[in-house]
């Protein structure tokens, strides 16, 4: 590398003592039968915790609850356990549980034991994650009615990315779906999970370092890397997932650094974040 | 009725020699086996004929080609013809001759015919109407990916209504669903049906009346009555399909009046417009 790009690198990861990890497009790309690690991913985690660096995964995941999440990256060669992750469904219980509000589930039957606590009868708000193919006409217009019917209609959706990539293709995530409800009912959604501030503090809270001392690595510009940056923290993207090449020129948020994949992000952490 | 409420009427219809009718909601309310027509619109839609008044209908019905629509009409008991109907799916096919676009239909199956003469393969852009159960994770997922590979992604969305009310309840309309692509792929959607100016004056001129001697009656407060408004002509909603009651304190749109159902609006037409 020539010595300008040194010098670059060695002050944009200088002091850097935490990792906070996006999942999704970061360590695999998630597809038919569980889908498959990105190369180098396993690896680069492994060197991540011999190194002494902190690390934590921080997810928007929120079709699987953390126990099926965690299982499958397992499989798939990943070094991680549940109490690693902060994912939104665990914080939007903790929502639901502050204002009293019992919400109706728009949610993939496989994140539902995550909310195996709630009271589910007579609904006064709606949570909305990713779906998938639960995504129906009719579950849609269900969570519509709950909240057409209610005088202050109270709409949680657990993250707001776009979609996000399987192995045979881009997929719809919760956010177009947040946007219908907000449009059909004239509400506003309140977003759990990132980008949104108290999310990435219970992170880091969870991690135990401080936001200037921490970098935030994923493949979402906008939601990953946009909303670390307005917490304090830096952030890379890589060019794994999700990512396409006008990501770079995006209008409103500039990446600490671009790299090909976490691969690279951790060689370059190990190389200058101590120097 | 006092003095004052027959001086206001009497200003608000004067001059009147064409009637726009909205269907959904104003004649009929949709349903299992059809729907119900609303009581008094049959006989009102009869006395609109015998007077002499110029009428013509005017939706956004886009789940059912016009002969299914018309035909279910008929059997309801409406004396009404295909060729007294301006609907957004043929408004559509013209719209996309012009420009030599190749559609993806995210349509219902019951609409599929109206686009017959277009050319499907190879789509360089996305038409969306009232799908209902076709909106399925499956098919918005499909027409994002045509959309996202598309240089110029565009999407012609037939209405952009939130819901409609049937007789077991409210539906979500083809509005949230556009949405939700809009904000999928970074993309503006192009209406076509209300409330797009070209689409009331195209009615006006199938009918053969000017805006300022037309009146529209529809139970959509920005779609039927703002639409219409903004083209000149006068507009009133009617209390029965998805009318309700906070719509009458619209922050943005004001109809020339509010009445209970068509029946009372024919009344008062056919009392006051040649006065």
């Amino acid at each position: 590398m020539a010595a300008a790009a040194t010098a670059a690198w060695a002050q944009r990861l200088a002091g850097v003592r935490g990792l906070l990890l996006d999942v999704s497009g970061v360590l695999y790309d998630g597809g038919d039968g569980g889908g498959t690690p990105i190369p180098g991913s396993p690896e680069a985690v492994a060197r991540i915790k011999q190194s002494g660096l902190k690390l934590r995964f921080c997810t928007n995941e929120s079709q699987k609850s953390r126990e099926k999440f965690v299982g499958l990256l397992q499989r798939l060669g990943f070094d991680i356990s549940v109490d690693e992750v902060t994912a939104p469904a665990p914080a939007a219980c903790q929502v639901l549980k502050q204002r009293g509000l019992q919400p109706y589930l728009l949610v993939h039957d496989d994140v539902r034991s995550e909310f195996d606590k709630m009271d589910t009868s007579n609904p006064n708000c709606v949570v909305i994650a990713d779906a998938g193919e639960g995504f129906s006409y009719q579950n849609l217009n269900e969570a519509f009615r709950v909240l057409v019917s209610l005088e202050n209609p109270v709409l949680l959706s657990l993250g707001k990315g776009r979609y996000y990539k399987e192995t045979d293709g881009l997929m719809l995530d919760v956010g177009p779906y947040m946007k219908a409800l907000e449009y059909a009912c004239d509400v506003q959604a309140e977003v759990v999970g990132k980008p949104a501030p108290e999310f990435f503090q219970a992170a880091l809270k969870e991690m135990g370092t401080e936001a200037h001392e921490t970098i935030m690595i994923g493949d979402d510009i906008v939601n990953d890397v946009g909303g670390a940056q307005r917490c304090g923290m830096r952030a890379l993207q890589v060019r794994t997932g999700k990512f396409r090449p006008c990501d770079e020129r995006h209008p409103e948020v500039k990446a600490d650094g671009y790299v090909n994949d976490l691969a690279e992000a951790v060689d370059l952490i190990l190389q200058y974040a101590n120097k």
